[in-house]
């Protein structure tokens, strides 16, 4: 039986930009379906029920959410190139890291930018991308993942690439060199993965989307 | 070798006995250190410096931290009784379930007790309530697991049995039999599964304990 294999998702999503990562380092082949966000299709709606979000990876009809989810599914099932450690010590440690940024790390950095860089939410945010700068230090990898980009490393991809662009957007400086010299140096590493470059969105994209999203078209 | 398993936690942190039902699940043995959370211990700080908090599991001095991380290392180091679903898409949905109880359901739940039961409150409560409801109508067995728990019924801990004491306490009725004929039938069963019953911390100190949360002294 050939799997049949579809993502239906939004080519500028960090998230589905994670997922998209996760099949192609693996070389799995799919039908790319792109959601229009402001009238999302019946088949998302069917498929996501509970959130109704993208992205969503349907597999020979059974739908997966939430893009770690959809990450540690597609390890699961395809052999090749891992994305999550072999190891199950090592693979907690990434599950943990892939958890914080999303708990901890994105809340912090998304409120500096609505806020427009007030300073108590860029405290926050510093102190966060903090415990990641010092990851990258004592780990002294060019990535998290070690030689090769890991699920932490894709989890990271909103800080690599779509900071950038919500930085120029505001004016609000967060990830900088001085102040982060690892993350700014991963950052550059992950954006020219081979894999990675193929899937970012433009830029030009990104920066109309958070002009409109900050208010400041 | 014989492995060095230390728990750290608190007996009446729902997430240190998430972790405590997986290992006895397994019938693991484990070194239980009971933490002082008003006093952390040297070796809990050092062991998860990121969050500070229990429940962290230590493994031949390898420490594991976030309940549902330290779930999925038992279960992909020790054989037995499986906590996660064998079957990759089962365990995708398994893991979309435990993700939306934590980052949906509970902190709806706890915002109505912090509330006092304000009405917008309970309202984004019971929606999410409502969707783990239809999840078990849906299946229509004993458990999230089926026939047995799994990882999303031990997730739910917080509803099954917290939840009554904070009830008690503020005298607010969330999870009615009226609203929630199958979560409360399933809260019912889980509390009386063995090895569930074995651990649970006694109701009478949770009910101390959230008088002073909720200011209820």
């Amino acid at each position: 039986m050939t799997d049949e294999l579809k993502l239906y998702g939004y080519a500028r999503s960090l998230y589905v930009c994670r997922v998209k990562i996760a099949l192609d380092m693996k070389g799995i082949k799919y039908e790319n379906v792109e959601e229009d966000i402001s009238n999302k299709s019946a088949d998302l709606l069917k498929y996501n029920p509970v959130h109704k979000k993208v992205p969503v990876l349907v597999h020979n009809g059974n739908p997966i959410t939430e893009s770690l989810v959809i990450i540690e599914y597609i390890d699961d099932v395809w052999k090749g190139v891992p994305v999550l450690p072999q190891d199950p010590y090592e693979k907690s440690v990434a599950r943990f890291w892939a958890k914080f940024i999303d708990d901890k790390c994105a809340p912090a950095v998304i409120k500096v930018f609505l806020s427009n860089g007030e300073q108590q939410a860029l405290a926050e945010a510093f102190e966060q991308l903090q415990i990641l700068e010092n990851e990258l230090k004592v780990k002294g990898t060019k990535f998290f993942g070690g030689d090769n980009i890991n699920l932490v490393d894709i989890a990271a991809d909103f800080l690599a690439y779509w900071v950038g662009a919500l930085e120029e957007v505001t004016e609000v400086k967060l990830i900088t060199e001085d102040k982060f010299p690892k993350l700014v140096k991963w950052a550059e590493n992950f954006i020219n993965c081979k894999v990675v470059k193929e899937i970012l969105p433009p830029r030009e994209g990104l920066i109309e989307y958070f002009k409109k999203w900050t208010g400041k078209e």
